[in-house]
């Protein structure tokens, strides 16, 4: 079905209130799914948002967020069990008040899960002018590279960097495919690609179900697995463990930094803009198919669905969002006092 | 032939020495160029030495290193058209000294050449108790992925960790082949390897000068081009330009945490050994070939050497290091003034 941006947003706020969620927090949880929408990674939006409900209903209301370490260029946050929007927002606009006052920041939060796509919180840096790095680490689900059992989370790193235009933002995991994906094949009765999945027993497999009880594969053989370790020992420095068990303990490290701290501010800026755009008029492979630069993809998706004012929803996801929506509701005014 | 330890840094000390370096500049060249043959990378050892002997004796004196702009927490260096080794040494240092009174630093250098292996100073940084990261901009010789004309530098990134046994350093470059390998098979008249380069036609090339003329391939498809161009970025920030013309104006960007400013420092460390071992430990593949750590190779390679005390080194290189070494000496001997 389609609805508008306000049909959207709307639903995923009512559904996060329904849940226990502040109206605040509510906001800032429907934001970041509204944005998967625009961009159209529909496994990160209101589907997600159907994960983040059963998560919050089936176990104990969290701690409030609070730094347990804290210098002006850093604090560690446990995220109390909250779920990572919250905890990552409010880690990241921590990051951009202490980098604008010294010029980098670390921020490192512990406890949470559920932190979506690192390019939003990037955005955020990016519009402040500064250049950010995010990494995450999570449960022991990918096989470093020789290796047939799990080690690394799926381990999303990103860069992001200021412009003059749109900011350019690489966000990518580490694992050579997508957690999201192995879910909904699972769902769908499809197999996985050839080379994507080790089962229990170390077998290479394609069966969703055996990959999830065995380890997915990383992604870039022997480099990008370097790359996965790195992450998860960036995660590890936010004093989450290793290997959690269950979806309880993730990592989530962030570092910004003004550009200006090094060189002219907004000098960087335009000159960052003109190099994205030389990268973009280099002579292509095949003409049809200019280059591209990350972010711009997400961009000139979000772009047009904003102008359209039409976001595609699927039917199964909409209708479950709205009666699990009115099943909390009810819970909560049965367990309300008044 | 085979040199001992001692005899293959005297070598390189004595070079460095006749091209003009002072005792102390030598003495961190030499050390170097020996890791590298130490780790098993000759291409950057002394045959890098007699590179450097032919940059440094064609071009005009360098100037001496100076910081342009500084903070407690951050350097920008301008290098003088110094040699990397010695930029990257003092950049270095200094962020260690910084990152030690405040938890983190950014120490970002341009106008410089040469840096080595970016390995080389996290193990510094790494010895320190210190996490690091470096990033390299240079030459345009590498495509974007779905591009045919060079955009990136060779574009090195490296993380090195702390351990209670030997560093975690994760150091790769983001083309799919090194320019060194480039360049030692034109020498040799082989041929490169498929889908590593496109000719200055925009059309795929194994032949080395043809590639040399047109661009390398980037390393890991899309994903990896946007790591390429996360590098350039960073490097940037130095101030360095995002297309230098010839080798002299590349950027070297470290940035330096003290883990102890988020967690505990010292169990940081224990956390970081143990989770090294547990991936060690992953079962593998296949049974011959466990599953390797980064460094762990090169400091195997180390102390395999330094135990036998015995180096590797092509005749060809040794006796054109010997001869050069005379020529230049008998050069300054005429050119000094008394």
């Amino acid at each position: 079905m389609k609805l508008t941006v306000t049909q959207t947003r709307d639903l995923a706020h009512t559904a996060m209130r329904s849940c226990g969620y502040t109206d605040e927090e509510a906001a800032v949880i429907a934001d970041h799914l509204l944005d998967c929408e625009l961009r159209g990674l529909s496994f990160g939006g209101l589907a997600r948002g159907l994960s983040v409900i059963e998560r919050r209903s089936s176990t104990p209301a969290p701690a409030p967020i609070t730094i347990v370490k804290e210098t002006p260029v850093s604090a560690t946050i446990d995220g109390g069990d909250q779920v990572g929007y919250l905890v990552a927002t409010h880690a990241t606009n921590l990051a951009i008040t202490k980098a604008s006052a010294v010029g980098v920041s670390i921020v490192a939060a512990r406890r949470t899960w559920y932190t979506g796509m690192f390019s939003y919180y990037l955005e955020m840096i990016t519009r402040a002018g500064f250049v950010g790095i995010a990494a995450g680490s999570g449960l022991q689900l990918v096989a470093p590279h020789g290796g047939t059992e799990g080690r690394f989370g799926t381990n999303p790193i990103a860069f992001g960097f200021p412009s003059d235009e749109q900011p350019i933002i690489w966000d990518i995991g580490t694992s050579a495919v997508m957690l999201g994906e192995v879910l909904l094949r699972q769902r769908l009765g499809d197999l996985l690609d050839d080379g994507h999945a080790y089962g229990p027993d170390g077998r290479p497999t394609r069966d969703p179900a055996e990959a999830l009880a065995g380890a997915l594969s990383v992604w870039g053989g022997h480099k990008g697995s370097g790359l996965a370790l790195v992450v998860q020992l960036l995660g590890m420095m936010t004093g989450a463990a290793a290997a959690p068990e269950g979806l309880t303990d993730c990592g989530f490290f962030l570092l910004v930094i003004d550009p200006g701290l090094l060189t002219d501010g907004r000098d960087y800026r335009t000159r960052a803009s003109e190099y994205a755009q030389s990268v973009r008029d280099t002579r292509p492979v095949d003409p049809a198919r200019p280059v591209r630069v990350p972010f711009d993809r997400s961009a000139a998706e979000r772009s047009r669905r904003l102008a359209e004012d039409s976001i595609d929803v699927d039917d199964r996801v909409y209708h479950t969002l709205r009666s699990l929506t009115e099943e909390c509701a009810l819970y909560l005014d049965e367990a309300s006092p008044d």
